[in-house]
């Protein structure tokens, strides 16, 4: 059976990846809206993994609103959550049988409410998992701790694969770093090296 | 890690395991009450998937006050509840790293809840997993059909290995048969033979 994750390059979502892949023919999957060429650390951080890659293009105008919306909130939260939708509306539309997320359980965006899931999977006929859903967030780190190596730091010097920096670089076009700054506080991120050490 | 999954010899908490065991030392926990020994059909069917089991005792007095509740109500939904409440307390105090279920995302009960996870997780320094907690009915079906040997039918006619054996017979104590097929209209049991064939 073939699945679409979405996946960043970090460590939530590699980890989901291990934990479908005695299941599923995992294939990463990386939403760009063509702002930035960021989608290649995620390419990267893939092939490290030894999964296939794929990456598909979102709209723009998904990028433009969530940009505007993140200004005006001062916070990243509503934006995020409008993007991932979209992404996981995309990945649904590939060949494939099911889509995946690395959506934890302690995780306040994005979410995927018990209807939405319902709701993608009726429209698209997949099915979606979120295998991190019910772990927190000790759970998580113990596991990626175990079985991946992992680079994290603030998000402006950490590698990021994910739509996270196109949208930082829309901010900052329109409203320049103090606005980047502004909506994204301290934000820690998380870059996959490759696996664990044994 | 050592991890303790909650286990009936079902096709849920087996599918929990196998999600589970690429991780943890997984160790299948089954609660009895003393009542009946149903449990044994737990044993052996981790005996057959080559697990290591354990029973554990739970307290009497829950399942009393559980087959009470469940005749009063005419379903089983509360009892069902407070039994899998204590039966995870009580995996929670073994020396393990980490409890889990086979909580699915569109089960209407056993539900735990994210602050009861939380709680559970602070008092007992554990993790808590719920490995299907993302994934649908459909998805856990599939899952099911590829991985696994499973029996199902009306519950009467399929060995269990949880303490739902024993809330039947408890009930049956005090109403009879009627008062099992009123709380137990036909609800569907499955019972895990093994691994699919490959």
């Amino acid at each position: 059976m073939d699945l679409a994750l979405l996946f960043s390059g970090g460590k939530d979502s590699t980890l989901a990846g291990l934990f479908l892949d005695s299941f599923y023919d995992v294939r990463l999957v990386t939403g760009r809206f063509g702002v930035t060429d960021d989608w290649e650390h995620a390419a990267a951080a893939a092939d490290r993994l030894g999964y296939p890659f794929e990456a598909v293009d979102l709209d723009r105008d998904v990028a433009e609103e969530a940009a505007a919306r993140m200004r005006e909130d001062g916070y990243p939260r509503n934006g995020i959550q409008r993007v991932h939708e979209h992404a996981l509306e995309r990945a649904a539309d590939l060949d494939v049988d099911a889509v995946a997320d690395g959506t934890r359980r302690d995780d306040r965006v994005p979410t995927v409410s018990r209807a939405q899931a319902q709701s993608l999977e009726d429209r698209h006929g997949v099915d979606y998992l979120s295998p991190l859903a019910g772990l927190g967030r000790h759970a998580v780190d113990r596991l990626v701790d175990e079985n991946l190596d992992v680079e994290t730091g603030p998000s402006a010097e950490i590698p990021k694969g994910d739509y996270e920096a196109e949208l930082r670089e829309l901010i900052a076009r329109e409203g320049g770093r103090e606005a980047v700054d502004r909506v994204f506080p301290d934000h820690e991120q998380s870059y996959v090296r490759g696996f664990a050490d044994d």
